[in-house]
């Protein structure tokens, strides 16, 4: 449609996640019509971040160095673990400042159908971690959803025997959430893990 | 948030129209699982399209060349130039396989409150090309609001005492609608615009 490096352009960022050929063409004519530094600068970001950001040796975190700063943290109670899927996970908890733990990032979620298995998560770098890190306790905090859940059931399972407390983040109702609008999983979640007051 | 690189990116993507701050850490992310070559390769589209496009020097249509390539097909018929606001406009209308003669981008519409003049679109060099080139035709296809209407408006007091035809892409109900829906202004010029049958 357009010529040679602008078509490639509106093609490359129409396979982003989320971008349609409609908001490619629009991006690309943005980045056409502001400043050059400003154009160039998101264009080397993206070479930059393929250069620089790698995983974390220890808990697969997204990192600038060979561990990721939480891991560096001697601060931080190495005693129990945070078991995430992904990356982005990690932030949305930390956000909370309510755990002062080490993570550990699985990669995904155990899921048969699409052929994930313990070995296609870092499942077998969790064991190892166990082996020889002073680990006595695991926070799993897979998704709530049915991949997530065998996930949480899968680990538990392997784990507990080796003597670490496995527990997981409570499912319910969202604070602020009304009543009406929660869906009968939820609620029934929500019933069980009810706490006394 | 996130460490230097991926943090810095995520800043960038959210600069972009459209990519709210979710999005752009989706993308960054995205980028960051793909392929190596992949994510590369729309770094590098980017460096290309500011280092490659350009303008097309008669009709400021964005090209990789001097001239665009509709300026430079000589099959075109060159007495006729349609009058867009945006290169992107030009791509719409070719669409249509409607249209043979060759185009003028304004880069914009007539804005008193937002300080846009006649002199800060391509007006002046339009007036170039009619004393230069054997034109005869205007179809202006500023889009169909208040500032499209001021900029045509003002586009045919200007060009018509030179000897110029001067027409407007038709405003009326679109095709395939439900009258139902249609708001009243475009009721109310396709009643004017009507066609005897």
């Amino acid at each position: 449609m357009y010529e040679g490096p602008l078509q490639r352009l509106i093609d490359e960022l129409s396979r982003l996640p989320g971008i349609g050929s409609k908001s490619a063409q629009r991006i690309a004519f943005h980045l056409l019509s502001i400043e050059d530094t400003d154009a160039r600068r998101l264009g080397h970001s993206i070479l930059d971040l393929r250069d620089q950001i790698g995983h974390c040796v220890r808990c697969f975190n997204v990192t600038a160095n060979q561990e990721c700063t939480i891991c560096l943290d001697a601060r931080r109670d190495q005693s129990v673990v945070c078991v995430v899927e992904r990356p982005q996970d990690i932030v949305v908890i930390e956000r909370t400042n309510e755990y002062r733990g080490r993570y550990h990032v699985l990669g995904g979620s155990l899921s048969p159908i699409q052929g994930i298995g313990p070995d296609q998560l870092r499942i077998p770098e969790l064991r190892k971690r166990v082996e020889s890190e002073q680990i006595n306790e695991f926070i799993i905090a897979t998704n709530p959803t049915m991949e997530g859940d065998a996930t949480a059931m899968y680990l538990a399972r392997e784990f507990k025997p080796l003597g670490i407390r496995v527990s997981r983040l409570a499912s319910g109702l969202p604070v602020g959430g009304d009543l009406d609008y929660a869906d009968e999983l939820t609620l029934g979640r929500a019933l069980v893990g009810r706490s006394e007051m």
